[in-house]
């Protein structure tokens, strides 16, 4: 028996096999990877997860790929107890899921992206690509690189100058495009359509997004199997929000765990905010917007998933918060000097977004509540530029420590 | 009974007591930790050791610390099979331990910086501090923010701008001293007799240092628990060269393995090779150098360590070899383009020498060889200017694209 059934569109529910497809053919929905979870619950325990590797691979059984060959050792980042931090948002359960050290690229784009490149290579391709806002970029070009496959990665020409050299490191062809992400992921469907490339986060995306439920899993288990009360993610096209709270449900229909009463909470940025502003006003369409904030990697202003993203905030009768700009910075700052992790714009965005949730008693002090860390904080340095302190400056000499650091503390 | 027996100077073998202390008031020589080595053997055993934490301090009984309270996240970093790599080099089993992604702050100095600011706090210190090349500023101030501890870091004022901000995000005090960090160094250890700070490589140098031996116990667990035939590290003070050696000849005397015939290979920057420099002329002792290498966070002049690197290079049958700074950046590239992982400078450094060893006949193929990447590449970005190709820039047109990209390819 397999553990894949095949995919089926979101919309329609027709079903297809399992082939680097991604739109219905007759309604254009999505189409999503559906599992046999009867059997997949035949598959797993928690004591064969506990000894398996090292890594989000450990939860093969709850992956579209058979083999995995690419990305070894993404994942299984630490879920570190934030007491600090805690205690400034009067929170005494606070966890930070810490994907700012995630393998190899340093963001939770490592867990998709090592889902979609093994499953690129089952298919047979030898040229990956992607559209990406910076870290997808990173991590697509570093896994193409260890498999030996020939790669693009499509960016917008106004990116971050650290994840323009996080990628061209690796050696893909890197092609900046003028304009928005959005306007970088249309150029890149019409792209995919031409080509016989494995575009991850296009044709390839039902297997790749499904990577970003090991992001529940790992928390589940590090948790000590049990599903948190309150989470906070990041949203961008509302695929990882999304799937986190997948992954949770699949937990508790394989018997992993007993029960989900988690509340899913998102976070936008104020500047691109297009799934926080539809919930907002009621809706369950999406009005895209044109994005303009300093949280770069979450700037999609017409997000492919968002309509799912409301059906899950719905379903676990969550809510969605937004961050300025200038929130956005000090909560980078304030995750930092609390809990000692250096986070980029994204994550600066959750942690805004949580600290806002916490002020309007969203959550009971006692609760078990999980921030999303989804990247790190080297990637996006120049939003710092004029928000730090800056060094003292001395000649190597006692006095002139004792006059210019000493006197002044 | 107690797991620690005490310090003891390297160089007369006086005693002295557990206190925040690092030179032997008789023969100012460095004092070390010293362990009950039966008592350890009773307490570990490899199982305990597999269920313990998945960080550092699943060692916690081999090292100097009773109560961790910082860094509790710190280490267990993967260890990957080198394949690509490996077949450019003519290795079988090549593998890269990578500290690049080591929490929180992307470099070795995670290890040492837990357990040292764990003892600070144990001694009772309110304040930490250290003289550094940069990343460990950057682990002092994150884990002084955890810790909630007053910080100042020393760095040469020249540092990469990367590693400043990487600081100063935890707000502590910098401190950047106009010289080389040998002159930072000498400035530091004055200071830290006056004040009543715990300088981590200063007075709780002891104690700091042994938090690098963790380096070797998880990559012999990560071997299933087998030492390697050979190492590549790279080297600075020494410290964490010498300390890997210790680390693994710890883990056969109290029977975590049954044999360890390791050789240790020492990398340096050209620019900066005062240890491989005393091992090329079979010197025993160190003649200091002005550094001049991109290799920053590996410049020191005037090795703390450096006759102990020595001697471990010796007693494991071992050598030196050094790269320049071209050589640095073309291995920096080599490892990404090959591995997927991206270091910096030193890590480049170790890249460097791993090749011009094998090249030189160094390993049998089928030897496991073990290079240790320790430090993360987005810390030293600005060396890669000049040195990666360019992005393509297009409009976001199919056409554009076919003529700019396409057709190039
Ligand atoms: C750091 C970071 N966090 C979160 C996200 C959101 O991802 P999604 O598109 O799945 O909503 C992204 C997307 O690029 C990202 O780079
Ligand atoms: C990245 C990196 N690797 C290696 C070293 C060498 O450390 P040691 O002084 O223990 O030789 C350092 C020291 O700062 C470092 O920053
Ligand atoms: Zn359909
Ligand atoms: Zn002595």
């Amino acid at each position: 028996m397999a553990k894949v059934k095949g995919l089926r569109c979101r919309e329609c529910g027709r079903d297809y096999p399992v082939e680097p497809i991604h739109v219905c053919e007759f309604c254009f929905g999505p189409l999503e990877v559906v599992y046999d979870y009867e059997e997949i619950r035949k598959r797993v325990s928690r004591e064969k997860i506990e000894n398996g590797p090292k890594s989000l691979w450990r939860y093969v059984d709850l992956l579209p790929v058979e083999n995995p060959t690419v990305g070894l050792t993404a994942g299984f980042t630490p879920l570190k107890k934030a007491e600090k931090l805690g205690e400034v948002l009067g929170l005494r359960n606070l966890y930070i899921k810490d994907d700012s050290v995630n393998h190899p690229t340093l963001s939770f784009k490592d867990r998709v992206v090592s889902v979609a490149i093994s499953k690129a290579r089952e298919f047979g391709f030898d040229t990956a690509a992607c559209a990406s806002t910076g870290n997808l970029a990173n991590s697509v070009a570093a896994h193409c690189a260890q498999a030996g496959l020939n790669c693009f990665v499509f960016i917008p020409a106004n990116l971050e100058t650290q994840k323009i050299y996080g990628s061209l490191v690796f050696n893909p062809t890197v092609v900046a495009v003028e304009g928005t992400y959005d306007d970088v992921n249309r150029l890149c469907s019409e792209i995919a359509n031409d080509l016989g490339w494995a575009f991850v986060n296009i044709n390839i995306r039902p297997y790749y997004a499904e990577g970003s439920k090991t992001l529940a899993y790992e928390v589940v288990e590090q948790l000590g199997w049990k599903a948190p009360d309150a989470v906070v993610a990041p949203a961008a096209s509302g695929s990882l929000y999304t799937k986190i709270w997948k992954g949770l449900k699949e937990m508790k229909e394989v018997g992993l765990i007993d029960s989900v009463n988690t509340r899913m909470y998102g976070a936008q940025a104020e500047g691109c905010s297009p799934i926080a502003q539809a919930w907002r006003e009621g809706r369950d369409f999406i009005k895209p917007v044109k994005p303009d904030t300093i949280a770069k990697s979450i700037a999609i202003g017409n997000p492919a998933d968002g309509i799912y993203a409301l059906q899950t905030t719905k379903e676990s009768n969550g809510d969605w918060e937004t961050a300025t700009d200038r929130e956005i910075i000090e909560a980078m700052k304030l995750l930092a000097q609390t809990e000692g992790i250096f986070t980029e714009t994204a994550g600066g965005t959750t942690i805004a977004v949580l600290k806002k949730l916490a002020q309007k008693g969203a959550f009971d002090p006692d609760e078990v509540v999980v921030a999303y860390i989804t990247g790190n904080g080297y990637k996006t340095l120049e939003v710092l530029d004029g928000h730090l302190s800056e060094p003292v400056r001395i000649q190597a000499t006692l006095r002139d420590f004792k006059e210019k650091v000493l006197a002044k503390v």
